[in-house]
């Protein structure tokens, strides 16, 4: 078999990502049952999800039946790629903000190989945004279908910097004092967003990002996005952030070195 | 001069959103410049949010001269109308949302008089969304122009309640405890927001909203809207919302009535 490129993968993607936009719609804003994940604590999942993980899935194994899916609802199946390629897919990234009706929620789709995230697609179904990464660049497709390319646009300094999270609730422990110390210093520091603020630093809205606690398929589509918009992307020790983690994006190169230092002290 | 009726009154709220959404489309997500309001603290204001106030200043002047305004950014014209009909406007409200370039800033546009709010729009320029009340009911437009009549759909108590606020930064002094024990108590709370979620409270999509120090220009608009829609919204001491302070709006009396508990104990 021979190996598809990346972009003609990215591609494909975008087809994935209409397949959940539609699957997602209809229910956004809908009286739809929320389950309950776990036992204790909340970790909403709707219908929406599996329903839109689904159509994904089904797609991915029909067309390229030797990739891999990563997906947050219904598990792993493993790839028999020559180069491991795997979908790696969050059908709803911030249910919460979907259960409350905020049109900031985004459908994740990551192509890795066994290196790492090569392209992606971030998809906004309500206001028909994508945020998406091939060979080529990084882009902003609005619902006009108007692309542009996207870049950062590094503040130059922490005390210029504009901070994002999606809950200082995801600060704990060790975490707490770093992140209050990191507020105390950035210019302006908002909470909410999800995969959303990610993809706002990719276009140079926003200068740092640090979500802790992030699954594989909460940052493994945002990885290319972010850094093919020339930004950094990793875990707050410095790893590589596909794989999850505590998740540090910035800007720049300086502005992430000055902020995961506040972390590592 | 005869009193215009509050629905061509709403009617006449829509051209003055139209007309700010115009002024300020183009300058969402471009490289604004941001000015420090305040010396301490960081209140952001825009180009974007001077222009589309003054557009509006400027439409209702020349159509209804005897008006008053109430405006965040250009103080207030006194109202000469025989029943004190006064136009509150914040241009954009959730200013720090507009800068990191989420999608859920909102112009608002309430119409007072002297004994409270009788209509109000509140609009989201790029989703291109309404939430609006007129003596008909309260309503929401999508940007297909499809109007749709929004109903709170309340939680039958706390502890199956959504819970949002615009930041957990809100809450302080006395108000930390209590709502410590609100969130303890809700299924889900979320950070995030401003006047959106006081429009998704009307929707039916969230039970409890609590911003604490709102100005009269930041809930105005927003009364009509919840109250139209079946919600109760007062200060968290009971008085009227309208004229601002620490705002409780909730999806039923039940739930408003058992979450100001938490804060007058």
């Amino acid at each position: 078999m021979t190996t598809p490129q990346t972009d003609t993968l990215v591609s494909f993607a975008h087809e994935l990502a209409d397949a959940a936009d539609k699957a997602i719609l209809p229910m956004f804003r809908s009286g739809l049952d929320v389950e309950n994940k776990e036992v204790s604590g909340f970790d909403p999942v709707t219908a929406a999800d599996q329903a839109s993980e689904k159509v994904m899935r089904d797609l991915i194994t029909s067309r390229y039946p030797d990739h891999g899916i990563l997906g947050e609802e219904f598990g792993t199946k493993a790839s028999t790629h020559s180069e491991g390629l795997t979908w790696v897919l969050d059908p709803i990234d911030g249910t919460r903000a979907f259960i409350c009706g905020m049109p900031t929620w985004m459908t994740l789709i990551g192509l890795c190989d066994e290196t790492g995230a090569r392209g992606g697609v971030a998809s906004q179904a309500y206001t028909g945004e994508r945020f998406y990464a091939d060979t080529r660049g990084a882009w902003h497709r609005d619902r006009s279908g108007t692309e542009t390319p996207i870049k950062v646009r590094p503040a130059p300094s922490l005390e210029e910097a504009i901070f994002c999270s999606t809950s200082p609730d995801l600060f704990t422990d060790a975490l707490i004092e770093p992140y209050l110390a990191l507020k105390a210093r950035a210019k302006l520091t908002r909470a909410g967003g999800d995969a959303y603020i990610f993809c706002l630093l990719a276009a140079g809205c926003v200068d740092l990002v640090i979500d802790p606690g992030l699954q594989p398929y909460d940052i493994a589509a945002l990885v290319p996005i972010i850094e093919q918009a020339g930004g950094v992307v990793t875990t707050l020790d410095g790893r590589p952030a596909h794989n999850g983690g505590d998740i540090i994006a910035a800007a720049s190169k300086e502005l992430h070195e000055e902020a995961s230092a506040l972390f590592a002290a």
